[in-house]
């Protein structure tokens, strides 16, 4: 079968695919081909099935058809305009975040079978802030045009799937820590920079107060839901096609206690507070905490401690952050 | 100030821009003049103000921008496709329902100031069928296309309010009865035509059971509820832009009982039940029942009683039906 990846150029994209080339296969079937589509080419990759790797507009149908073509029986939609950006642009975000995704449906609906379509939702969809703990039938009330266009995306994605053009399982992700590279547009960049830049010698800062909670997961879990969302059996999730996947609620002080732990106090003392409101605006909407109660029973793993979550960045992208910062 | 009904050649639109013209004033403020905006041109009004009646796409940006003129403060959003025909046609209900909503956010933000906009949105836009009493903070899980567009245009007008561009309230209509005319492509026609048909002299046939239970409202009261919501303080609103006004959740029974009390026993005779599995599967999704407890503080009347409800069709609406039926 034909998988493809949309954003597949991107961080989480290269580390599924390369997943996906380690194991072979989605759910025991074997996969004979694998396309990775992103804004700018993706690199080449290694794998023991051939990879197409093509550029292009996500919101441009004809293109997203090319994309997807006939055999494709999985789509990982991670394509994104993310949370500071689209609130700095509003078109850029409807564009690709909502746009794009009715290409995705269009897409899907000229295949002969309905393909499994895995949509990187987000916390961001919900509100609340650090006081909440969502339930899993939580309302999706959001604070920022990039939840908004998640949460659109969920339903035109859900309606799709009721409607018998895919078969959606949506994640709503928690803030990815620890990120490789640099920081970026997303709002939350600062949660992984307060690992990531004092386990490279240099200082991080951070716009909220050390008690304030943010909803993570690691890189590795992230990828582990999304292959069992590519492979899993959907009939257990009836309509309701979001996930409010299995995370971890810390503070930005555990995070660095967890630092220290691993890299010694001297990494620690290297991230400092300095406020900065508009950053602070956006993530103080976001919620600190979900139950999370229904994922675990549908196959999805829970995450590791902090501990760990710190160790893993170390063993699976410092070195190659050191190099693609020139720090080797 | 100027006023925009999208829609204003419909139903609802009709009787919204009659009251309009009656009271001369929206919240305390004169009304300098009034665009009715339809698919095919409105019909001229008498009013105290000029009427502009314009005929176009709502889908198309330039076309709402002329219907949207400078000056103008209040625009009402009645423009949709309805559920069967969204139900039906699935492009279509996207461009009207989703794309004539963007067209709307987008000629709002080439206003000079944020207008007020009041948008129809609909119980179908929530799930939980016959045994539902949704609380005002239930989340939308909509069972249909229809459903899902306008939880969707809710999404869009929320966030396009928290940027600036507009100033909305969203009204999750219920199931507006009695309709005057002829059945509609709403999978929700058979309620309204219960009772006017039998009003007419005519059978009239319901595809659900007798115990079957609505979420209902008059079009008086529908009409002031949106009224109310194009002249209301927004402000204790706060981000949460969605109203479930306070309707009545009645059975096809007790509608069919208020009937005979109005119309005598002869006329509830008139309706009986054929079975209609694809109306059937429609309407089964929606909420039977609403808590409603958050719209009476802000001004929302309550309903009527169902008898009350059959007699202001009486009074309104059935010497029109007959003429435009050509039973007069």
């Amino acid at each position: 079968m034909q998988v493809t990846i949309l954003g597949g150029g991107g961080f989480l994209g290269r580390k599924l695919a390369a997943r996906f080339a380690a194991d072979g296969a989605i759910g025991g079937k074997p996969i004979t081909g694998l396309t990775l589509f992103d804004l700018n080419q993706p690199a080449p990759l290694d794998a023991p099935f051939p990879v197409r790797c093509l550029a292009g507009d996500v919101a441009d149908t004809a293109t997203l058809k090319a994309a997807i073509p006939p055999g494709t029986a999985i789509v990982i939609h991670l394509a994104a305009v993310v949370s500071a950006a689209a609130e700095a642009d509003y078109d850029l975000g409807i564009r690709v975040n909502i746009t794009g995704t009715q290409a995705l449906i269009d897409a899907c609906r000229a295949l002969p079978a309905p393909p499994r379509v895995v949509f990187t939702s987000s916390v961001a969809s919900f509100d609340g802030g650090q006081d909440a703990m969502v339930p899993d039938e939580g309302r999706q009330l959001p604070t920022n045009s990039y939840g908004a266009q998640k949460a659109i995306g969920e339903l035109l994605l859900a309606d799709a799937t009721r409607r018998g053009f895919l078969d959606v399982v949506s994640i709503r992700l928690p803030t990815v820590m620890v990120r490789p590279g640099r920081p970026n547009r997303a709002a939350s960049s600062f949660v992984s920079a307060v690992v990531r830049e004092p386990l490279l010698g240099l200082p991080a800062q951070f716009p909220v107060p050390e008690d304030f909670r943010v909803w993570v997961c690691s890189p590795r879990r992230a990828v582990d839901w999304l292959a069992h969302a590519a492979g899993m059996d959907t009939a257990p999730l009836g309509r309701d096609r979001g996930i409010n996947p299995p995370g971890i609620s810390a503070t930005i002080g555990e995070m660095l206690d967890a630092l220290a732990a691993v890299a010694g106090p001297e990494a620690r003392a290297l991230a400092k507070r300095v406020p900065d409101a508009e950053v602070e605006a956006i993530v103080a909407g976001w919620p600190a905490a979900f139950a999370a109660t229904r994922a675990p029973g549908l196959g999805f793993v829970r995450s590791e401690s902090l501990e760990d979550l710190v160790r893993a960045f170390i063993a699976d992208d410092l070195d190659a952050t050191r190099r693609d910062r020139g720090m080797a």
